[in-house]
């Protein structure tokens, strides 16, 4: 039987030698089979991880919010016909927060070995720069939208932050950003600490840790800038 | 100013090609000065990332367990006086589970730039791999020892990570990682996933995820290998 690579991607417009190990060149021109989020996208991402191979010789299957479940077994067909064959995802890495992550559940159930490879995550990035908890965190993917919920949210994280020493952290679609960062700061204690990591991996990223006092005294511009948000209070 | 790059390092006896962008060796070349955990294995890394450096040129300070909360200051005096500083960790991300996180605490006050770089965390690559819900997971770090304690934080991460879909992560010494499971095989329900990942980034590497029912049936030889634990309940 062949083997699942989980390949990450660069976090937007970055060298590709800046964000992934040589290695993961190596892997995707070994392969020859790829699970992908979205063909074009991912055949543009092959290109720049390895310029010379010849794409159109590849094979490319989806998997997406509109793969069926019963779908995903036939996914693995290449690795039972003993190829390799490797997830990408659409940013960062595969598994984490993608439809990866069931092909990845599915191939324990199968018995299949799986590779992850390493390579820029947000979470991870922006965890290492905050200067916040690491021992003990959480990744609680998006915030409610609606306002009550949200304050409502907001505040059972600076609660569990305070009790657990757990740094908690959340991401909100780009356009909304600002009106995140307008929440957090209407509803947080002045000293709990938030800090906001924008564009990470790019020439225009910024990590910064402040404390919700000092952050209204000068709100950054992040609307429509990837953004990922930590939160640690006391 | 200068700015404080989190410098990652291999997990193990790994190639640095594997785990690390080509970008990390190039900023370690621009670098003079250092933060640690230890000096003598630093420098062997170092070695290891770029062969033609004259490590005696370089600059050590070690941050460590023994650091006094008054010292921490000091580490970033080269910033003050307009060099680039790195923190290196003995394994895997800075700042994400080793004294690094102080420093950069300190750096974001003081309004120091900190540039976290790419590099191998088993954390990361276990989540990614274990087909667990990587949209919610918590890093808890160690259970408790005593045998009730840790009965009873078992227990609670089953309840949670049921509740609120949320993969819980854990580690322990390698010395007690067959104690470890065990006690998990004892404890929790026959339904609930666990995901051992092994050695990772090493040749001898597995990430396997199984039910407690089946992993009873072939219990996995790990003890004194470095291993994470990933736990997803019903």
């Amino acid at each position: 039987m062949g083997k699942l690579y989980l390949i990450p991607t660069t976090l937007g417009e970055t060298a590709v030698e800046k964000v992934l190990p040589a290695e993961i060149m190596q892997v995707v021109r070994s392969l020859r089979y790829f699970v992908v989020e979205n063909t074009r996208t991912a055949r543009r991402h092959l290109k720049k991880i390895a310029p010379e191979i010849i794409i159109d010789e590849l094979d490319f299957k989806e998997l997406n919010e509109h793969t069926q479940p019963i779908e995903l077994d036939m996914l693995l067909d290449p690795i039972r016909n003993g190829f390799d064959l490797g997830i990408l995802s659409e940013a960062g890495c595969p598994g984490v927060a993608d439809p990866g992550a069931d092909l990845v559940k599915l191939a324990h159930e199968k018995g299949i070995q799986v590779v992850p490879l390493v390579g820029p995550s947000s979470i991870l990035l922006s965890l290492m720069a905050s200067g916040m908890n690491g021992q003990n965190f959480a990744f609680i993917g998006y915030l409610p939208v609606k306002p009550t919920e949200r304050s409502a949210a907001v505040r059972d994280l600076e609660r569990i932050s305070a009790r657990d020493k757990q740094t908690q952290i959340f991401i909100e679609a780009p356009y909304r950003n600002a009106k995140l960062l307008e929440d957090l700061l209407a509803v947080c204690n002045s000293q709990t600490r938030l800090c906001i990591a924008v564009d990470l991996t790019m020439d225009s990223e910024f990590v910064v840790t402040k404390t919700i006092g000092a952050w209204k005294k000068a709100i950054p511009d992040i609307n429509k800038r990837p953004a990922i948000f930590l939160l640690q209070s006391q």
